[in-house]
C-alpha cells in the first residue's frame, strides 16, 4: 500500500516524529517533499496536497500522511492512527488513550517553544521579535520546562514510557530532549541533571540501532533555526561559570 | 456509571467544549469544582484530581474527565472518547477521525487565540504584556483568523460538518464563534460577513433546544477575562466608521 509523508523537506518541524517512528520500525516510507521536482517532490508536493486531493477534509497544515486512499494531518493524530499498524503502539486500549494523551501534551510543549522564538507572529522573522523572545525564553527555562520535564519524568514507569517496549510516544520524549538540548543546552545541562529517567530514556532510544542509523544517515535532517527547537545563544540560560 | 469532569468552575475555557457535548446529549454530568466544597468541589478537587488517583498518568493540566475506572486528560481526546457514548460522534471510523483531526485544529486556533493576550508568559499579568499582545493582536485579525475562519468554512458541507446530524465538533465550531466574537466583535463581524457556512452553522448550533436552554441557565458561565477568548478594547480592530 505504501505511506507518504508530506512536510517541510528542510526542517525537522513536526514531521519528525512520524520520521522517528517509520525508521524505528524499518517500514519505508516515501517523505515526498524531499523528492526532487522532477519526481513530484519539493514545496511543491506540500501545496498541492493543502489543497485537497479526494473531496476528503483538506488538511490545515503539513504533516500530512497518505495510506491509500486516507488522508490524515495533525502529528498526534497520524501518529495515533499509524502506530498499531507498524507495531509502535502500546498492547492496550487503555494505554493507547495514554499515549495519545501524552503525545498530546508534548504537542503543547513543542508549541510553547515555537511560540518562544516566535511570541508575536510566525509571520514575522526572529530578529523582529528577538527581545520579546528573550523575556518568553525566561518562563519557558525557569516554569514551564521545569513543570513539563517533571511531569514526564515521573510518566516512565520501566526502561520506556510502557514498559518493556518503546513506543512512537518515546521516540517523541527523545525528540523532544534532543530538540531542547540543542535549543538550550545550558539550561537543559541544568534541568537534566535532576531528571534521570528522562535522561536514561532518551539515550536507550539514540542507542536503538534502526534510530541510531536513522541520526547517523543523511536522511535526518540536521537541527537548525527553521524549525521547532532553534539554538540563539541569548534565549539560553547563561554559561555556568567554573567552579559551580 | 456516571461522568465526573474537573475543569476550573470560573471559566468556559477548555473545559466548555466537553461541558457543550454533555448538554446538548443530555447525559447527566458532575461539574466537580463548581460544587461546593463541603460537597468536594473547588479548586481543591481539581488538585486533587492532578495529583493523581489511580496509579495510571497524572493528568498534566485540567480538564479531566474521570468516568469509573478511566481518567482522561487533553479536551480533544476526551471527546474523541466521549463523543460516541454519548451520541456526538459521527458514524463512520473515516468520519471519527475527521473529526479529531479537525478538532485538534480547533485546538491550535484556542492556543493562537490564548496567546494573543499572553504572549510573553502565562503566569503575567495580561497588563504586564499589552503592548506585545496589541502587535500579537494584529497578527492574529488580519492573518491567522481569516486563514483558520476560512478553512472551516470551506469544511462544512451539509447543515452540520458532517452532514445531518450534530457532532461534538459542530459545538466547538459554535464555540470557537462565539467566543472569538465575545473578543473581537468588530473583527469578527467584517470576517463572517464572508462566512455564510460558518455563521449559519453557529446560528443553527445555538438553536439546538438543549444548547439554548443551557446557555440561558445559569450552567453558563458568561464569557470573562480569565478564559481563552477575552474582550481588550485594544486588542480588537478599530470600530468601523460610519457609512463604510
Amino acid at each position: 500500500m505504501g505511506y507518504r509523508l508530506y512536510y517541510w523537506p528542510g526542517i525537522q518541524g513536526r514531521g519528525e516524529p512520524i520520521r522517528l517512528a517509520f525508521e524505528d520500525a524499518g517500514v519505508a516510507y516515501v517523505d515526498v517533499a524531499r523528492l526532487p521536482a522532477s519526481q513530484g517532490g519539493g514545496v511543491a508536493a506540500i501545496q498541492r496536497i493543502l489543497s485537497g486531493r479526494d473531496g476528503g477534509l483538506r488538511p490545515f497544515a503539513p504533516p500530512v500522511l497518505v495510506s491509500g486512499n486516507r488522508t490524515i494531518a495533525q502529528t498526534a493524530l497520524i501518529l495515533h492512527w499509524l502506530a498499531p499498524r507498524i507495531g509502535l503502539a502500546p498492547a492496550s486500549e487503555r494505554s493507547r488513550l495514554t499515549a495519545h494523551q501524552l503525545q498530546l501534551t508534548l504537542t503543547d510543549l513543542w508549541s510553547e517553544v515555537h511560540d518562544t522564538h516566535h511570541p508575536i507572529a510566525v509571520s514575522l522573522y526572529y530578529e523582529d521579535q528577538a527581545d520579546e523572545a528573550r523575556r518568553c525564553a525566561k518562563h519557558l527555562r525557569e516554569e514551564r520546562l521545569p513543570k513539563y520535564l517533571g511531569w514526564l519524568e515521573a510518566a516512565i514507569r520501566g526502561p520506556y514510557l510502557f514498559g518493556r517496549s518503546a513506543s512512537y510516544v518515546d521516540l517523541s520524549l527523545f525528540q523532544t530532549v534532543a530538540g531542547l538540548t540543542y535549543a538550550m543546552p545550558h539550561a537543559m545541562a541544568a534541568l537534566m541533571r535532576r531528571l534521570p529517567s528522562l535522561r536514561a530514556l532518551h539515550d536507550r532510544v539514540a542507542a536503538r540501532p534502526r534510530i541510531a542509523a536513522y541520526l547517523a544517515s543523511p536522511r535526518r535532517i540536521p537541527f537548525n533555526e527553521g524549525g521547532i527547537f532553534r539554538h540563539y545563544d541569548e534565549l539560553d540560560a547563561p554559561r555556568p561559570r567554573r567552579g559551580r
